[in-house]
């Protein structure tokens, strides 16, 4: 079976789990039943536990499913520790679906994979040893990869209903009001937990920072907890988010960052209350930059910064180049730092941030973002989740909900070492060309076809060379050489679900 | 068929539809599955509706349930022009389901009731012209009141489903970010509110504030709103809220509010991080001075201050006297203005607020609640809801729900003119006498006999004069003589749910 974009997808499996294969990036209006969670009435005299292993088995039953948010990145210690209970316990079967997975958690899933613990996953994507177990045919079922938007989605329509979630928190009550902005392990916006603590039947907050009742502003709110666990430590700070912020010397990147702003600048939607994401990289970062420069100049303020927020993002929302962030999460401790000050910066949920399924998500209100890539290919479509090698180590994090801007802009190095960004055909379809404006390499850049308005626009700006898609993969082949095509079992390791859910591209077990 | 107050009930009523006769304060630890609205996805960008017209044209068909919220009081413009385009267009047998119904929607109500228009009203009281014809008899399906906290129960359950949700805001976006914090008709806590936003189908935004995109900080989200209509005006400023708060100078009042905060003060509740809720009425005002100055001296803060918030609580705040307001509405001007100014003033739903169905709600955590009633009984059960004529003329409001507090405190003269609030037997049992501590008089104070440690704490308190109710009860008959039995016709036209959905009480027609 094919789906629009021409990509093979296992009919067989597709039929069993129930899922259509991807269309169009068009979403429609469809009414939609949202799911509700099943509460267990209390006074919430009684939440605080004081051991997660008695919490795990107050709650955890075999064949449940489980989540966790991924908002302590590379410093979090609360997955591994619940994690650790979990396998020592024996429990079976268990469906494993955190808003992403982390390089510290790979290991300890690999083990519960081996051990039957966990049977299934559905994440935001995975690397590293994880990645490569999964890329190997470790776990019978298949990965469902779904963006932030499309977990929102899949969470409030039902189709993923988790039983219960555990969240580590920088700060909560006995009760659990908690946020993200307060206390040593803080990291900012909640965005991708809130959806979990307002969906999940169970709800456990894990804190090394137990304060006063009432602790407030309330971002989890005490209707939606279940219990609370005080523990030593939720996480490590210097690992949460990177520290001071530094733009990027590296002279492709600074090329890159150029040419992305001369993108927006002569587009048709950099004017008064436009509306960019530009997210974390290197080149990103340097973007905003750029763009700081390009507003001062043309005295142009933007509406709202979108997505990952960092502090270069904050330090314009001070200067009064922008009007409001809206924040599902914090890259930086500056961003993280910034939040509860500034009443600007909103934070959101990843429903609001992005779920197609709702009244309306800020990314269907977004002019201008900004994306890497690992591939892009000649229809335009990308590829965030496998490498040149067929092996998983990628994200989709919010790409596919994001490139529904109105101008989105791919910045990606023609070649990375001896392999080709831009190829004939992406290993794995993330992102459909339909969504992808514009390419830009350190070379020049390729417009969609199907952007007529924007070839036009950008044709004559000094210092932009505009080649087709095609030229620029001729360029990228030039430099490295025909790639050996990739061979792969047949067997699907795991799905990637397109926002609206249906099966965007399926990732094969690889050859040895 | 009677409750476990002694209440008479029509059996065959309850049965019709569906409910159960009150038992017991206790709610317990209920499994509850959550009711989900039925959401309708979009983009966002077709939301802007001009016309009040064109909206309900959109929304409402015959035999829906549609709500509003009374945020803006007896300023109130949006109920009637809503109002009147449903019943000029003729719509038939919808069920009205307000929060509240305030003066100024009587007339319009009574018209929609006799024209067919509305069929069944819930709310959680009504007064006036309104209250009047529902005792007259001119609804034929009874009136169900419900707490503020069992409305959000009705709501969370789906016992309550609201198809369409009218909610005017003093501010918002295109796309529906709003709260009730600023512009000229700024009401502070949108917490009535938010429970519609988050659970009706459809729900509609009235302001005369349409602000820049992206509004925030956003109490009601752009992802729960399907239209926002611009009208000149939503309310009338001066009648939103009380100006300038005064302190009573009736002696009697006075009096009553020395002797309440005599009760807090020698009580086992008394002590830093202690928590109360007073309320609005005139001896109420009082008794926050009277507790600022014990606190004070005492050197005692109280962690939070709960429910409908005035001026003079905020002033407790800023002077660090209290270390949070947990705000589910303002009844001034001052309270409404400080909501955006201070993070310490959480803004809290119906549901946080009072819910017995919740995982926590804050009542549940109330050291002290300060309320008034319109009759007492010797078993302590309290009404606010009819006049001594029988005739509906109250509101439960946050009475049940405030009342599980564990120091409750009714504050009432033993007389009004001719006509003793001490009583035998209550004319509506709205508060059950089981969560009932002390009654506050102006000539001295009863103590529920079960509550043996406020008897004992509370015998030798200088100023203060113990009865028993029974005492009070004879002393206010001795006043105002033995009042004559109200004689009603055996047709009920309200029940009365308590907080958990049981029925409490039922209204009977009058005699005229």
């Amino acid at each position: 079976m094919e789906n629009s974009l021409g990509r093979n997808l296992s009919a067989e499996l597709l039929q069993k789990l129930a899922y259509q294969p991807y269309q169009t990036t068009d979403f429609g209006h469809p009414k939609i039943q949202r799911h509700a969670p099943m509460v267990t009435a209390t006074t919430g005299n009684d939440k605080v536990v004081n051991s997660l292993k008695e919490v795990v088995q107050k709650t955890v039953r075999n064949g449940m499913t489980i989540s966790f948010h991924h908002h302590f990145r590379e410093g979090d210690f609360v997955f591994n520790k619940v994690m650790r209970i979990i396998i020592d316990a024996g429990y079976q079967d268990l469906t494993l679906a955190p808003s992403s997975l982390t390089n510290v958690m790979n290991d300890i899933v690999v083990e519960a994979i081996e051990k039957g613990v966990v049977t299934n996953i559905t994440s935001s994507g995975m690397r590293g040893s994880l990645g490569d177990a999964i890329s190997h045919g470790v776990l019978d079922n298949p990965v469902i990869f779904r963006s932030h938007g499309g977990r929102a989605r899949a969470i409030e329509e039902g189709s993923l209903n988790i039983d219960v979630a555990f969240l580590g928190v920088p700060n909560a009550d006995r009760l659990g009001n908690a946020n993200g902005m307060n206390g040593k392990t803080a990291f900012g916006s909640l965005g991708y937990a809130l959806i979990d603590a307002q969906y999940a039947d169970k709800v456990v907050l894990i804190t090394d920072n137990l304060q006063e009742y009432p602790n407030t502003p309330a971002s989890i709110k005490q209707t939606q907890v279940d219990y609370v666990v005080p523990i030593e430590q939720v996480g490590d700070p210097d690992k949460i988010g990177s520290g001071a912020t530094r733009f990027t010397k590296d002279p492709k990147e600074l090329k890159i960052a150029k040419m992305v702003n001369q993108v927006i600048v002569n587009s048709p939607y950099f004017k008064e209350g436009f509306s960019f994401q530009t997210g974390s990289g290197g080149a990103a970062l340097a973007v905003t930059r750029f763009l700081r420069e390009s507003m001062l100049e043309k005295d142009i303020k933007a509406s709202f910064a979108l997505g990952g927020v960092t502090k270069p993002t904050v330090d314009l929302l001070e200067e009064g180049l922008i009007g409001r962030i809206m924040d599902v999460q914090d890259f930086d401790k500056g961003a993280a730092k910034s939040m509860h000050l500034n009443q600007n910066q909103q934070e959101i949920d990843a429903s609001w941030y992005a779920d197609p399924a709702n009244k309306g998500a800020m990314v269907d209100q977004l002019d201008v973002a900004i994306l890497s890539a690992l591939e892009v290919d000649t229809d335009f479509n990308v590829n965030v989740m496998t490498g040149s090698d067929g092996v998983i180590r990628g994200a989709i994090g919010g790409h596919q909900d994001a490139a529904t801007a109105k101008l989105t802009i791919i910045c990606a190095p023609l070649v990375r070492g001896r392999i080709a960004t831009i190829v004939p055909k992406v290993t794995t379809a993330v992102t459909p060309g339909a969504s992808i404006d514009v390419i830009v390499t350190e070379i020049g850049i390729a417009i969609n076809p199907k952007r007529t308005d924007l070839q036009q626009a950008l044709a004559h700006v000094p210092g932009l060379v505009v080649y087709t898609i095609e030229q620029l993969q001729q360029k990228a082949e030039a430099i490295v050489g025909k790639a050996q095509p990739l061979q792969f079992k047949q067997r699907p390791v795991a799905l990637v679900e397109y926002r609206d859910g249906t099966i965007i591209d399926e990732i094969n077990e690889v050859q040895d």
